[in-house]
């Protein structure tokens, strides 16, 4: 995978975990202002290689590198069955959560986490229009992609019909669903919750496939929760449920 | 308030919301690659200052002004009597959000904006080593801001002291405490909720003059949740106790 851009490399470079298997810089390094890129990338013995501009272009596949890029090793992604398993093994109902387009690395990050502390089984995300597992997403988790099971479907839409036919249940959380999620019993179920996208929240072809639409009562005079903290408050509220059984 | 470097001010100038005073300029903008600031400055029709960068320095307090600053009004802020007076007013128990040292913007905007949502009365912060309400927050809290009562005090110790007089109690939220905040009947109480910073959690001073601790209970890898992800959980669950009483 490439990262490309001054900060992104630069950022990426500076943290000492980060693997990083090449840097590519353009000929003119220091004239783009990337000498300090090339300098990290040589204290920490990394190959670099130096491109006349328009082959990074096509390489990135976007004329807005910069003049700098580099490949760090594909995440890993599981596959959704490793995710049913999981929670099979462990003997408790399935919690796994269905990203519906989310698109922020930051909100991606923090819900991965939150999936981690709080002890779901794993996380769905698009292929398309969507994060994807990223440096910058693997530092917002605090490490904790390396821990929860990711999986990376083309499809939304069959995942949720698979994971029905497998006797999941399938919860959309809706700001403008009337029933609180406090309110609706999801103690016994193994359950799939969907979490829209930051803008746009649920997609009407998805949230029509739900079984109970649920909310987060909300008050105040801003239309909306940040996206990872509605996936967390959601989150804990189906644990919290079932540990109160 | 100045907003400082190339960046930040970059992003200032594209959001059409932003409101600006001036735009501070070294005298190089074109060598220090500032021009594209100079022309949005002027798109908007802002007073642009041009200036030597050793003035950008004593202005800015810092030689890390990358050539490039700008004057926003300062938030006004509240006092804490005008947060225990707005629940009065509502008829309702207090809860107000006390930030034990919030130093990510993107946080300290995620939680301004939950506070907001979920209907909380105001949040308290710190003047010194922690986010102010820059800007980057006003973005992050989706405009929020200027819904939410935001005190900011010289000394968080002396603010619970003052509250604890007014018959508040000081609820700490503490990974390592053995109650989980569902198991603390937090419903019949005017409650002032302390969030730790990102990276130490609660000060010890801060945390002997809790009534309680309590926690979000944790079964993962990583040590624990995002700091607006906890903050979310923890005003949620008071929120939810409350009105299933």
């Amino acid at each position: 995978m490439l990262i490309y851009g001054k900060n992104p490399v630069k950022e990426l470079l500076s943290d000492p975990g980060s693997e990083i298997e090449e840097v590519l810089l353009s000929r003119d390094a220091k004239r783009d202002g990337n000498s300090g890129i090339l300098s990290l990338a040589k204290e920490r013995k990394i190959k670099v290689l130096l491109l006349p501009k328009d082959a990074l272009t096509r390489i990135t596949g976007t004329p807005n590198h910069q003049g700098a890029a580099a490949r760090v090793p594909e995440h890993e992604y599981a596959g959704v069955d490793g995710i049913l398993e999981k929670a099979r093994r462990k003997d408790e109902k399935l919690l796994v959560v269905i990203l519906d387009h989310i698109e922020d690395p930051q909100n991606l990050g923090a819900i991965i986490r939150t999936v981690d502390v709080l002890g779901g089984h794993g996380v769905i995300i698009p292929k398309d229009r969507a994060a994807s597992v990223t440096p910058a997403v693997m530092k917002a988790s605090a490490g904790a992609v390396n821990h929860v099971l990711i999986s990376r479907v083309t499809n939304i839409s069959s995942v949720i019909e698979d994971l029905k036919g497998n006797g999941v249940w399938i919860v959309g959380a809706d700001a403008s669903a009337s029933k609180p999620v406090y309110n609706e019993d999801l103690t016994g179920l193994d359950i799939a919750l969907i979490i829209g996208s930051e803008g746009r929240g649920l997609g009407q072809k998805v949230k029509e496939k739900c079984d109970f639409l649920v909310s987060i009562p909300q008050s105040g005079n801003v239309s909306s929760l940040n996206a990872s903290v509605s996936a967390g408050v959601m989150i804990y509220e189906i644990l919290r449920q079932r540990s109160c059984k």
